[in-house]
């Protein structure tokens, strides 16, 4: 087969369909390589996306970082087959590796994740690309300034997500006319037909309630794909959707707009590719974007000074943190900080002071925060986004999908646990420790004072993967120096003798609880050593061995649910056939009502007077 | 202050209006007694209440439980006091009651929970009493056929939450005539004005672009709430949304409509209640509904047979699920099952074929697919939903808001781990269990052969609080009979040998690997007893405790993230000081990418053989 780069400027209507064509045989031949993938999925949007690449996309396939790039998102990542099929039809992979497909090692996965360069982020979990869109084009208009497009390709199932519907929400009131949403309503999801089948308007009214421009075309009219994407280009103060009614499988009589045909290779992919006339080798150039730089970064005022407390005082670490994001805003100026309307209890609004132009209010839409800050993320802003720890559940899968995306974003969670007082459960985040432990590559930060804070928040800001604070509603004494350290992975051991009996580890709350146990206990003649564990992960295995060997017996006591909390993470250390210490846990056991928070701590089990009685059990054992 | 009881049928607008100032003025003092709370948010909502009591709630409050109650849910369930004070007037419960608000022990919670037998569900995670009001509403119309209606009271700032939408549109399109919602648009969040203010307009464009009917009014207008609920309550074939302009804190100049006061009792609370007219002692008569039965349930065909598998074959336990789900829905009839638009894949879809009428297609809307589950379980149906374990994540505040709502619910979570294979990390749940077994309250099931789903599924039907069954995509081996008990909190020793030098625990795919490591270790002369542990919460602590004893070590090999998951509950089992075993975890630590699932296993190295060398080192030490 002989190739030709052909000028897209050069490519007619009927040149254009035929790349159509190519991307749906080679999206047959990826899957039956495969023996498993979405070649229906993807030809359904075959020639919305050979449109895109050869008329609308900016993109210098040599330089995925060029900072003046497009930037194309596979909502429905599926529909990878098309994807990869379009870098081959552009020169970036070949078509061996084409046909590597979902094999072991393969960049060519299932679905779609950064392991490729042009792959912003990872998509696979419907209703995401669009959200992270609005990140990224919330960058280019109001932080890069740069005149990027952001183009995303989603499924109709994927409109029956309500987080899709909190980013037509919020592109469509920041007006982002950076922004085109492209719809392949091919009418049937996974399991037969969607809500709305080919109903466009069903799509266009909801989404024009939002806001935006909408388009609705024939999906498979290369003329009226073209002018949908002009439109949207054209388009000023809003951004567009263009509604294509495509349908699923085109062009291959086994599975076009047939039921049953979702997820699975062609059972005779010979016979389609002979429907679409073959197999083709059409390469073409995609448009680079016009050389543009943003304003540099990195700069921020070097003599801003980071908060500093006096011991003695008494200071929230949610206060503490939003003081040291208002300094951190002026020592680096590429700092962003996103709200989900709690901003004034989460002291995030601190940083908005100076810094108004990096603050973004995403009200109470914790999902669509998550998916911007990613999407900031991937321009290379330094995003912190902030709630209430307990609403940070809200976003578990945008989270999951942020760590896929090798995503490195910082998240703050205030509010946690019973300590909150009379708000009640609702509002007492008892799991965000263990969701946030069990994700990949996090690091887990709880600090029990503001000093520490300050440090802990500092150490996040240049970390890879999602960094995330546990902070605490109540004031909290002052019991660090401005001057000490808290290395993320270290621990901090507040009480130690050669003869102590037990050791009580805590975090957060915790901590000052465990101090007094300490002090409780000494009264009546038993050492007890206290390890303040602020990094929850990693955690310290060096200093929980060595108060194993030397004590025997750990009280650890955390204001969490009993489970994936403090106490698993310490016991992580003594896995690798480790002899583990003999130990007691105390959590929150018990479904909280109103109360103070002492009443809370104490109807716990997990204050003081507890946690001396639970060591001075262990020490007699 | 004397006390009338008005039949609520005498009572003219100008009483309701005093009626609204009552509701206010106790709203006042309940938080001013209390130190906190949110006043201001339940004084914009006080007319719409007064009216909905009087007018148009059918409601006994003598027998919550009578099922042709209508149904009243605080979406916005900081608004307490306001509920509170209803519940006042209507005589539910006395003033020195509603005077212990947000106290120690006190039914009056600072947000509603069922501790009220007059709550369905809990609130204060906003967005969430719409979706769960949609779930009642279905009942009302799909499931009990009768005529009660459902009220849902919403804030205007959790109009940004993406599940709200997923709401309007479920309810939209299946036209649930039964509910309304009243979105009281204060124009105030927590932080300040919400995105939209009192633009009413832009809320009704939305929501009638979902297919629902609309109405604006002034929120303080008698005669214009009475209108529209009557409007809400004749309207056919669509439910309603009343959208109404209030004034936070309305009635009290210190806060009216003033930023800065959320959450917060008034400075002078005296000032306000002269304002507001001061004390009254209104109580009203709520019309209670027509007697209206539901059809008789409990009934279904005892003959039905559970499903039975041959030891020795192979089947999916997704399929095994699918297949007890059918047969249960037979032997029971108040078994409903909701389905995020995977039906097919979860195998839920074999349960439609015979009881479709009891089928919810809940599309690509994970959380409003759980908050309908947790709807009709108010209405005391048996409700299981399943979707893929992955995209739970995606309904997890939801989970952890149904524990607190104390909901029996059933979840199912199909292709679970790397071992799906190709579609690669998006599609794998590796963290669900951690997810699940630290929401309050759970059981967390995980069975490896299809008799053991059958026993599983069987007994998370009558089971309190939220169940999950976490099930396998591909077919594993026959490898229990069908007569074999798995009694929640139990768990299976598959090999046993008074000489077993270490013990290999697994569960469902893992099992296998351990049994083949167990063969492969004998051969060199390692014996290892192997336990299948299905239950991961709760624990058989007994039979941990004992292996611990008898052998010493453990090697624990799952399919999940290294935290949270199945080494983290058996270490539970040696808390409270009992001696732990040495241990060595096998658990996904990398990132995966796409390949078969027997590479997967093997990347992650939670095979065979690597458990058999991670047994070997363990006993040599």
């Amino acid at each position: 087969m002989s190739q030709t780069t052909t000028p897209t400027s050069a490519m007619s209507d009927t040149d254009l369909a035929e790349l159509g064509q190519q991307l749906r045989v080679d999206s047959v031949r990826a899957a039956a390589a495969a023996g498993s993938g979405h070649p229906t999925s993807s030809m359904s949007a075959a020639d919305l996306m050979a449109v895109l690449l050869a008329r609308h996309l900016h993109y210098d396939f040599d330089r995925p970082d060029n900072p003046a790039n497009d930037h194309l998102i596979l909502s429905k990542g599926h529909a990878s087959p098309l994807l990869y099929s379009a870098y081959k039809a552009v020169g970036a992979i070949t078509d061996d590796e084409l046909l590597t497909f979902r094999k072991l090692g393969s960049r060519m996965e299932g679905h779609p994740t950064p392991r490729l360069p042009w792959v912003d982020v990872a998509t696979g979990s419907l209703g995401q690309g669009l959200p992270i869109g609005v990140g990224v084009a919330l960058s280019g208009s109001r932080l890069d300034k740069l005149p990027y497009r952001t183009w995303v390709l989603c499924g109709d199932s994927e409109m029956a997500e309500g987080s899709v519907w909190e980013a037509f929400e919020h592109a469509g009131v920041e007006g982002l006319d950076n922004l085109t949403a492209i719809i392949d309503v091919n009418r049937l999801g996974q399991r037969g037909p969607t809500r709305h089948g080919w109903d466009l308007d069903a799509y266009a009214r909801r989404i024009r309630a939002f806001g935006w421009h909408t388009v609705e075309i024939d999906g498979h009219d290369i003329a009226a794909i073209d002018e949908a994407m002009t439109s949207a280009a054209r388009t000023r103060g809003a951004p567009t959707a263009i509604i294509a009614r495509t349908r699923k499988g085109r062009g291959a009589s086994e599975v076009e707009d047939k039921e049953g045909k979702h997820g699975k290779p062609l059972t005779d992919p010979d016979a389609a590719i002979g429907e679409l006339g073959g197999r083709r080798d059409l390469r073409i150039e995609v448009r680079r974007p016009d050389e543009a730089e943003p304003a540099p970064r990195g700069g921020g005022d070097p003599h801003t000074s980071l908060p500093r407390y006096a011991t003695g005082g008494s200071v929230a670490t949610r206060t503490a943190f939003g003081e040291t994001l208002a300094a951190l805003g002026s020592l680096h100026d590429d700092i962003v900080v996103l709200d989900g309307e709690v901003g004034d209890s989460t002291k995030a609004q601190l940083f908005a002071a100076d810094h108004g132009e990096r603050y973004f209010e995403c009200y109470i839409a914790e999902q669509q925060m998550i998916a911007a800050a990613v999407g900031m993320g991937v321009r290379g802003w330094t995003a912190f986004a902030c709630t209430f720890a307990a609403f940070l559940t809200r976003a578990h899968d945008f989270l999951r999908m942020a760590a896929i995306s090798r995503s490195s974003i910082n998240v703050v969670g205030t509010h946690a646990g019973v300590a909150i007082g009379e708000d009640g459960p609702s509002q007492m985040a008892l799991e965000d420790l263990a969701m946030m432990r069990a994700i990949h590559g996090t690091t887990v930060l709880y600090p029990c004072d503001p000093n520490q804070t300050v440090q802990l928040v500092t150490a996040m800001t240049g970390r890879p993967g999602i960094s995330y604070l546990r902070a605490t509603r109540g004031e909290g004494p002052v019991i660090y120096g401005p001057g000490d350290a808290f290395p993320v992975g270290g621990s901090k051991v507040l009480r130690s003798h050669p003869d102590d009996q037990v050791t009580l580890i805590g975090a957060g709350v915790t901590v000052h609880q465990a101090l007094a146990a300490a002090d409780q206990l000494v009264a009546d003649g038993t050492r007890a050593r206290v390890i303040d564990l602020y990094s929850v992960k990693p955690v310290d295995t060096q200093t929980l061995r060595t108060a194993a060997e030397d004590t025997g017996r750990f009280v650890i006591v955390e204001d969490h649910h009993p489970e994936g909390g403090l106490a698993d993470a310490v016991m992580e250390s003594f896995g690798n056939g480790h002899p583990a210490p003999r130990h007691t846990r105390l959590a929150v056991h018990t479904m909280p009502g109103s109360a103070t928070p002492a009443q809370q701590l104490d109807a716990a089990g997990i204050s003081a007077p507890a946690i001396a009685a639970a060591a001075r059990k262990l020490a007699a054992s």
